[in-house]
């Protein structure tokens, strides 16, 4: 199986390593042999290699900061653009791993859309196009036969969407309810031991689970993306960011967070969907409620299914081996599939 | 995809519910069209069509005691053996519901290695053939090509299995922990509110939750079945009974209980594995850990992994529309597998 990669943060690069660290085990075990014949980037040079790239080597490229550093040898191209790598029609599949734009979505749509006419399976760790342009992007995969995977959009690697497509196949699911961001739920699981917001959140920029700006993360926007997609997936709901109710986490106090403990609750940033709509807000949850004892930066979910009642899936919502591991299971779900290993 | 179903208790009248019920919206949403054309069980009589089983009809039948109450058609055959049904080579896969025997998984073993040498795909919810002899079964099942399946035996419809084998595929999975008897979890959770052992206990042989003699759930057995065919499925460990460490509640006494909620903590029947060998036993577990709020009758289980740390999935571990949803999506694999429809 022959890939494109756009973007090599940390997402890419945990895929890279995967396959630089785990390539014989997955020959041997799954009889899969992936190769990176492209890669991207906005800040690190762009490269493309028809028989392959190594993926020890890119590491080692990107840790230097340039694909320049990349070593030179026959038949290898700086420099092309994603257009240019699509157009050329030799890989198999497109991994969209460049960084979430939830307003447009773009320059990755338009990649997705490209690569789709071009006859390659997509898999997305970039939240945008699936977010905003599931409908048509389904579409079009299906009328060509096409795979369209994105497990890495929600929750990592965490089998969200292999759950609620393979193993549930057969059940209709009702509802989906949440804890989608990892940040918001450190910050909450931090206030618990006495911290004020402020502090939480101090905590959490230090550890790296919050960025400079935490806007997208704590006023629920980050959520929010995610239920658009998993309301796509499980519903075909086609909602608009705008058609969700959204608040985030900026408005519990220690005094709430004290009260609910009082009395045997426990606030989470609870994001809940359902074919009607979805919303995204800090929810006080009895303690039995398998979502209120998700800590840290952990995420889960719980769906809602006629013949099999709740089932809860609890795992890593971020990380780069685990976001690595996403694309590598939508892969190997394209295989399973398609056949091309 | 026809099938013979051996046993129609819970499982197999579970099944065929959801065959009555949703078999339209599974040839529609699912392009799946499973007829039963033999059904045999050891106290209500056999019935063979090879044109297929009406199951409505059946559940109606075996509501009134007996499938002498069948309707009678042309081409129907009564009394029929399993062995007759197999060797008839008309069905495209067994389902082996009948209940489990963990000594010597007999009768059901026999007709199982019967099914896979007439060239017929394997369902199992009978634990013991997959518990005793998942080795043969599954060296035969590769050698012919065909499927062996066995969702409905752990966790009831809760897609451990297919968890495990699909949806974490990639990963390397080093131990499982969990909670497989939703009898003695419902006890414990009892005994939590501060009643006694034996006021618990005669509270869930109220409920149905624990038989008139409940010795293979108190004492760990039923959870050790389990415990050998996860062993089996995840790390091919062909262990016996006899190579696992097996206790159960029976001696966890009030006080034990409120010890341990004294400490923070809260006893759990755990059932844990490696490849090295199994346990079960009734163990102290932090409240943070996700499997120490697993309530009531639910069932849950911890995988650890090597690239997607800890993953835990919670849902039913008994009941009617669960296990006969098990075999539906064993089943509806077996289609995604072969193409039979």
């Amino acid at each position: 199986m022959k890939l494109i990669l756009i973007g090599f943060g940390v997402v890419g690069q945990g895929f890279a390593e995967i396959l630089r660290d785990r390539g014989s085990e997955l020959r041997r075990k799954h009889n899969f042999a992936a190769q990176i014949i492209g890669v991207v980037t906005a800040s690190k040079g762009s490269l493309y290699q028809s028989s392959g790239l190594d993926p020890a080597s890119l590491l080692q490229a990107a840790e230097s900061g340039s694909f320049d550093n990349y070593p030179t040898q026959p038949g290898l191209r700086r420099g092309l653009t994603a257009s240019d790598m699509i157009e050329a029609r030799e890989a198999d599949a497109l991994v969209e791993a460049s960084p979430s734009n939830l307003e447009t979505a773009q320059p990755a749509l338009e990649y997705c859309h490209l690569a789709l006419d071009a006859g390659m399976h997509l898999t997305l760790a970039n939240k945008g196009p699936v977010a905003l342009d599931y409908a048509n992007l389904q579409a079009k995969a299906r009328e060509k036969g096409l795979q369209l995977r994105y497990e890495a959009t929600v929750m990592a690697g965490t089998p969200t969407m292999h759950l609620a497509e393979a193993a549930l196949a057969g059940c209709e699911i009702h509802s989906a309810r949440g804890i989608l961001n990892g940040t918001t739920n450190y910050i909450l699981s931090q206030m618990e031991t006495g911290k004020s917001y402020d502090e939480a959140l101090a905590q959490a920029q230090e550890l790296g689970y919050a960025e400079t700006d935490p806007t997208g993360d704590v006023e629920g926007w980050d959520a929010a993306g995610k239920l658009l997609i998993l309301g796509n997936a499980l519903f075909a709901s086609g909602h608009a960011m705008a058609d969700l109710d959204v608040s985030g986490i900026t408005a519990i106090s220690a005094a709430d967070i004290a009260d609910a403990k009082a009395a045997g609750q426990r606030y989470k940033l609870i994001a809940s969907a359902t074919p009607a709509g979805g919303s995204v807000k800090a929810t006080r949850l009895p303690l039995d409620d398998p979502l209120a004892n998700v800590g840290g930066s952990t995420n889960a979910i719980t769906l809602e299914t006629d013949l099999m009642g709740h089932i809860t899936l609890i795992g890593a919502g971020a990380g780069k081996l685990e976001t690595g591991y996403a694309i590598l299971s939508d892969l190997l779900a394209i295989k399973r599939a398609t056949g091309l290993a």
